[in-house]
């Protein structure tokens, strides 16, 4: 089992060095500490390197409110960063190649709403080569920084020497953040060696260059401008991400807020998310002093860590039912705190992890589907969890015997802007491109709980049953959905769940990583005589000619 | 050999017939007449049909100005078209498969191109089922009739029936042109039977339904009141698109300004355009006249033949030289002539189809160099070229014993708004996306010749050398580019090629056609026991569940 879920006394592969408003985050991988049988060389990474970055990058946001900058360097002479490892790939299953690539690439995203929305600006200090993943992490960063020693260079050295591409943002962040001419493009990602010096600024590939001697004080002081730019405060204290209360058993999964039921025959999952048990704090203080047991933040991560746990360990789960349980007053209470105290720092962060777990649930290949029963509590940010579904079915009325109130969704602020998908629209504005004055009747509705038949109408819920034709209308959809291909839904979620407008993201996500997943299947990179194959074999690889 | 060259004497799937200010095009494909072996029922298409579906919308456009309003049905009852043939499907290649799949979006594309900017409108009036494929072609028209006889459905059924995507614009249309809300186009596409009657407006799937007792008269009456709609001449007469003069032999394609050689060995082919050999005409009279002979149209009309055979028929060249021969003022003369003319009908569709030969290079699965070198025309629309290559070399200064003046780039107005690329701007801007105040000083430009080095600043090409070093420069390159795998240099330009925003056309040909051809390699598609291959046999298909 990959497991997501780890800390700094636990890292092997990174150091986090706070200096007042810098922090510097430094790589340093151990060769023998790969998750397989491979060495992790010249700090070559493979996913538990990036689980570690990921931690590190959430866990400056919450427990260094007062790091401004974020200096990634590497902690090797030499060499900043090879790149993903490989063996390590070349070893790889195709499912967890892919898987790996999403993982990275949410990883980097992160880092770049960090600097955007946190304020947590990182800047990349490349002292020595950064090659392939390397230099694609160091483009996360809002400012890249060369040393100019005649020896390192940036290269994406991915299609002529492994026959794959630069595939997690390489490609999408040299044309569209650093706008890159193409042709120059096209020229630097099929050169092996790279480019350094000058020239690397000249092509936009990094931001300055800087002299050997010079190396050090530069990068402090570039460090200490930039965190001037930051609106973070100064003498806040951070709190602590504590472990997760998590127990994986059999077919279930279980957090304090969130379960996760397996029947893994059918390829089902159920995951059912519980609101609140305690009001809404009655102060920002108060709510620091919960720490990780304030309820938003412990259903972020809660959520976040079943997410990936079902794409990474729960592969042949093709559905995920998704459920809530509880108080939907309670919940709006939660949002309405967290928006009215978005001057926060912490509120702010929390606001902003819950924005990156719902895009986890976009960009995950399983088909969600949303249940909207008596009892549940789809209101304000958990009603995005029925918008992020790709279908969601709400009952008509209250079931026999059961005496609780008829389902209904309410809509709260939060969902008119605080969870913006990838291309930048929120998932309502998604949902009704074709009749955007929906949105303005919906923000009317704002508190009031709106029951099946009227939220069909109102195009929130895709259909609405009685109570005697929910079970039936369920297993057969739910039949006919695992009897399908899992590729086909696949492809058919990747298109259908992005509608509207196209940003760097979701290009990463759709064009890049499509193009990426092909090639991951073609014989020229992963066959016998494939490069990424042979590569280090000393055999050249042979390739099919043929152009598709 | 696959000819793209046809016309309606030859038509065995489709007629036009013209009645006025309207045409109707109906589809009523000849069974027996595939080009492979397998049986056209139901109106089902292969890439023959197609074919004459894009000579077809051609002709109207260029042949028939006074149509405004183009009735796209079928000629058979009770059924309007059942899509890609499946059978063709399961016995074409991968490479014919994403051809095929290529080329249709084009014409559906071309087909939007004609409603939009010839004003020659398309309405689509399914009178009988209209399935996948079917329904895609529909998709393509401005406006879509359904007739409402408790029968007649469209329907993307693909994924459930076959484990492929409705992947020749489908998911795209129906997210981003026609806005059907997320869940919805969930439901449609894995529902087999499709969607009819109100239910197939209110979705948004089609603009109106129509009683069988009133179809005829209806179609009739929407038609003429599009054509009220449209700047189209009333008197016009048509030109004729004349066969084209084309030699295949060997190792070499030639007409009359266009020629390919290939070095088949090499995987190389060289595609050279001459400029005008007659001076711009006298008067848009006088170009009417030479119809089909008018430099830009013959030209237009070579080159998009030249680059179609060379997808289809010549898979294995990786590498096409781009070169041009002849007077640049001519070229610039001609351009001058068209922007001068722009009112004028026929100088109207020759701009949108030179820009959508442009396009054609744009997502040919070729890496395109440009070489410009003396005796060149890379002048206006020629420059096109250049800017839509993966790279561009230009010599600097003369060669020994060649008297002509140096190598050199004029930029024309055409290269500032004529031919825009998919995203929606022109090359330059796409070029200098990071610096747009380029385009501006590059406008001050306008008509002056730029040589070697000159252009290398300005940023017009990628590099330039002296003649000492050309040949040794060019020689390497090509030994590197033909070495690498063919695959990711696919994947490489389909990325690098569009920097800048995505649109429902980038996201057909990036995301959806991407992921289309992900799963076109997938075993529960293509295997023995994947959907394709068993579709009609009787035995269920068998599918690894695992969800990538």
């Amino acid at each position: 089992m990959i497991d997501y879920q780890t800390d700094p006394s636990r890292y092997r592969h990174w150091r986090i060095e706070p200096d007042g408003d810098i922090a510097y985050l430094i790589m340093d991988v151990n060769q023998a500490g790969g998750l397989g049988d491979y060495e992790l060389k010249l700090n070559s990474y493979d996913l538990g390197v990036d689980i570690e970055l990921n931690d590190a990058v959430q866990r400056l946001r919450f427990e260094h409110p007062e790091v401004r900058c974020v200096v990634m360097k590497s902690g090797k002479d030499n060499v900043f960063c090879a790149g993903a490892n490989i063996r390590m790939l070349g070893k790889s299953t195709y499912q967890q190649k892919v898987n790996f690539c999403k993982f990275t690439n949410e990883t980097r995203l992160a880092i770049e709403d960090a600097s955007e929305n946190s304020k947590q600006i990182y800047v990349c200090a490349i002292n020595g080569n950064a090659a392939g993943g390397g230099y694609e992490l160091a483009l996360a960063a809002d400012h890249i920084m060369l040393v100019d020693d005649r020896r390192s260079a940036v290269a994406l050295p991915e299609t002529p020497l492994l026959a794959v591409l630069p595939g997690t943002g390489g490609l999408t962040r040299v044309t569209d953040k650093r706008k890159v001419r193409r042709d120059r493009a096209d020229v630097f990602c099929s050169t092996e060696e790279g480019v350094r010096g000058s020239k690397a600024v000249d092509w936009r590939l990094v931001d300055e260059v800087v002299p050997n001697s010079k190396w050090k004080n530069t990068v402090t002081a570039r460090a200490h401008e930039i965190a001037a730019r930051s609106d973070r405060p100064k003498d806040a204290k951070g709190i602590q991400l504590t472990p997760l209360a998590r127990t994986i058993e059999g077919d279930r999964v279980s957090y304090s807020h969130v379960d996760v039921e397996l029947e893994r025959e059918r390829g089902l999952a159920t995951l059912t998310v519980r609101g609140p048990s305690d009001n809404a704090p009655a102060s920002v203080a108060a709510a620091h002093a919960l720490g990780a047991k304030f309820w938003p933040l412990t259903v972020a991560r809660e959520l976040e860590d079943a997410i990936l746990h079902l794409r990474t360990n729960e592969q042949t789960i093709g559905v995920v039912l998704l459920r809530t349980d509880g108080n939907a007053q309670g919940v709006l209470a939660h949002d309405d705190f967290l928006a009215k105290a978005n001057g926060d720092w912490l509120m702010r962060e929390i606001r902003h992890y819950l924005k990156r777990v719902l895009k986890r649930v976009d960009v995950t290949p399983k088909s969600f589907i949303a249940l909207i029963e008596p009892g549940s509590c789809f209101a304000g940010t958990l009603a995005e969890l029925a918008f992020a579904a790709d279908r969601s079915l709400m009952l008509i009325g209250a079931r026999e015997g059961d005496n609780r109130k008829p389902a209904a969704i309410t809509l709260g602020q939060t969902n008119f802007g605080f969870y913006p998908m990838g291309n930048g629209l929120t998932r309502l504005q998604t949902r009704f491109l074709g009749a955007p004055e929906q949105v303005d009747t919906l923000k009317t509705k704002i508190g009031e709980p709106i029951e099946g038949e009227e939220a069909a109408e109102l195009g929130l819920v895709t259909m609405a049953y009685e109570d005697f034709d929910w079970n039936d209308e369920l297993r057969v959809m739910l039949e006919e959905r695992l009897s399908f291909s899992p590729d086909a839904m696949t492809g058919m979620e990747a298109n259908l769940r992005f509608a509207g407008p196209e940003t760097m993201e979701t290009k990463i996500f759709g064009r890049l990583t499509a193009w990426q997943n092909w090639i991951f299947q073609r014989p020229n990179a992963i066959g016998e005589q494939g490069a990424l194959k042979l590569y280090g074999s000393g055999v050249s690889p042979t390739f099919n000619k043929e152009r598709v």
